[in-house]
């Protein structure tokens, strides 16, 4: 819809049609544990707007429950078929916006009351499910931001929550000091974690049965989140090409291959600025920016999408955990001198109530001092003092000029020395030894 | 004490003595609305270290109550006086740091019931005053950050309260846009509000008389906030130039025109990033700042400070509001192509609870599209946001790298449009139209 929106923007004549297999458009998937939970009332609240809306006041077609079945890129249609009726058309285009998303991985096959967590209609179910058959058990696979946040959402609804990750950590794409105050914070709110080992799950009678090494363990549903994939059967069948990361490859255009074609959203591969390679990081600031810029492209004008620091942040339970370019992992990988600081401090002036501690873990380079990567964790002030370690990394900038920045201080807000600042001088501590 | 603790760390052995007017040292002036209104239980709350913690753990002498009365640059010495006992010392010394700080201007001479607030014992006078007077009405001189977080703290207590500010509107360091908002809190909050006119002051029997044009009306106290100057007598007694500001002139290691005298916290001009030029504009976080360079080089170290961006923030109410580099008004004095967009959009993802609108004025070269200024005002996630503007500023970025700074998402800490996206969106049409 964001590349819809933009391409009316630079072309009033135009006609375009949105094709979409799912009954919602322009809703905040982000927004779907707080939906489960109910601190979202109801799902239309997640909906920015409507097809009617679209069609009223932007001129835009769209057609909701219609499956897009076949790009023909010579003869430039698209198939679709209606899902309620089965009516078949065939959809000629000048310029197309493939945005097909991206899918949960479907690690146990069909099983009953296993549920993912991606459309409207998946927080639907999951609701329903929770209402009509008021469950006490929940089983979640997968322990990244979606899982996680599914878990607060299972115990504000006072179930009994046990999240299983095959990796050897929580949150496996932060750093161990990060992961590890997630951790705790899971225990104290009473989530049991069961980390590195690859779980199976089969129905057995009403109930889904676990199996975790040796451990098996009967729940009433499943939540699996146990990653996520590109939808790119779309794109196969219309000879687009993928990237190394099995994404649909762009340029920075967001064109593909075939140039009347441009693609956006999860469904693509996108520049890591830090490193100058593709990555799939499906999120949604992503999806939304890239939208805009094929959508404009696509309407005949110039935009341009530089790439991404893979900057995200969720809150789970009482903590704002977050991160931005690489990982401590990941900049090992990338660059052979490395380094890493820890720093804990405040986040407000000591005396002034309502602040908590901030954890940092910068990853700045030995050498050139340049900062790769931050990750935070902490209660109060955290996922805007991520963006300012954002920008940093997106700019190439180095701790020197973070410890130099005139950051903002009043006590309700930051101690004088903020703890983006503490973190800044304590590697530049290290810098110097 | 920044200094001072910092060329303890260079310095293992040098005898490093501290010289204090007042009782304290190492306190959080910034937090002494917060002790009035009771926010902050105990004025040694407010206290970071005691002069005995600097003794114990740091090998500092400090010396409070003390004033120092004559710096002698030839023959390199402080002369002091215990105001407590009178007793007179003359303290050799190698390096010396001038922390002189500043003071508020004593606008109306010396009126019974007046109330300065800069050091703690302004802050205890003025909680000691309520407690024992039991006031019903407190006049206000001067709608800065101090008066007005003043204000806030006064109206907690029950009282009624008046704001007189010269300036044709509150906050004058701020564009209008913005003081509308904050302006606007304060009638919400029942805060009399009187701008425009110079206040006049008297004392009549136990009550303070206040005329503001034909105006009068009488308080059981005020508190005089109209400004703050560098407290320089000593400096100008040692032969220390003073820069256009009127402030102690320092390089940008805080050295004097005296190499063994350095200066550093409120009574120094610092360099304005965007502009080059020096400006007085005392602040906490600077004074730290300063007062390490200082206390670094002043032990044989080398540390350099780079200047500010005048970023600052204050708590108003319920809202956040600051601002960091030019306002309107200071861009068009320094360049003759600023531009300027204000820009409205909310702190959330509009369906999570909590959330509220932060309106952005944004000030931009038209040529090049660099950012000079940012002003922010709203009820949540406004500081540190403020400090994404504030390292864009101070690296001298445009607005289009903002608008393509991967921000942070998720529903309880931003829209997928964080306001600061937004407002740099509106800018980059405006440089296009």
């Amino acid at each position: 819809m964001s590349a819809a929106t933009q391409a009316r923007r630079f072309d009033k004549n135009a006609e375009i049609t949105v094709i979409e297999k799912s009954g919602f458009v322009s809703y905040g998937a982000c927004g779907l544990p707080y939906f489960i939970s109910g601190e979202v009332k109801t799902a239309e609240k997640l909906i920015v707007y409507t097809p009617e809306y679209f069609k009223n006041s932007r001129n835009i077609n769209v057609f909701t429950r219609t499956k897009a079945s076949r790009i023909n890129s010579s003869k430039k249609t698209v198939e679709s078929v209606n899902l309620k009726t089965g009516e078949k058309r065939e959809i000629p285009y000048d310029k197309l916006v493939l945005a097909s998303g991206g899918t949960p991985f479907n690690l146990f096959g069909n099983i009953k009351n296993a549920f993912k967590l991606k459309f409207v209609e998946d927080g639907i179910a999951i609701r329903n499910f929770i209402e009509k058959n008021n469950p006490r058990k929940a089983a979640i696979i997968g322990a990244g931001y979606i899982g996680l946040e599914a878990a607060e959402a299972f115990r504000k609804l006072g179930l009994t929550v046990a999240v299983f990750e095959k990796a050897p950590k929580i949150l496996p794409a932060a750093d161990d000091e990060i992961s590890k105050i997630v951790e705790r914070e899971l225990s104290k709110n009473g989530v049991t974690v069961v980390t590195g080992i690859s779980a199976e799950m089969k129905n057995t009678g009403e109930k889904i049965l676990v199996k975790a090494g040796k451990n098996e363990n009967k729940f009433d549903f499943a939540l699996i989140a146990g990653g996520f994939a590109p939808s790119v059967s779309l794109a196969k069948g219309a000879g687009l090409e993928l990237g190394t990361t099995g994404a649909i490859s762009v340029n920075d255009r967001m064109q593909t291959n075939i140039p009347s074609i441009f693609a956006a959203g999860d469904c693509v591969e996108v520049r890591d600025i830090v490193t100058g390679t593709p990555v799939f990081y499906p999120l949604g600031t992503t999806a939304n920016k890239t939208g805009r810029v094929a959508g404009t492209n696509a309407a005949g004008g110039t935009a341009v999408f530089s790439g991404i620091v893979r900057t995200s942040v969720s809150k789970i339970f009482s903590l704002c955990v977050g991160r931005t370019g690489l990982s401590q992992h990941e900049a090992a990988a990338f660059s052979n001198n490395a380094m890493a600081v820890v720093s804990t401090s405040p986040s407000r002036a000591h005396y002034y109530p309502g602040g908590g501690k901030i954890t940092t873990k910068l990853i700045f380079s030995a050498g050139s001092g340049k900062i790769l990567g931050a990750q935070m964790a902490g209660a109060d002030g955290v996922a805007k003092r991520l963006d300012i370690w954002a920008v940093a990394v997106q700019k190439g900038m180095t701790i020197r000029e973070i410890a130099e920045a005139d950051l903002c201080y009043s006590p309700p807000f930051a101690p004088v020395w903020d703890p983006v600042l503490r973190a800044a001088n304590k590697a530049l501590l290290e810098l110097k030894r």
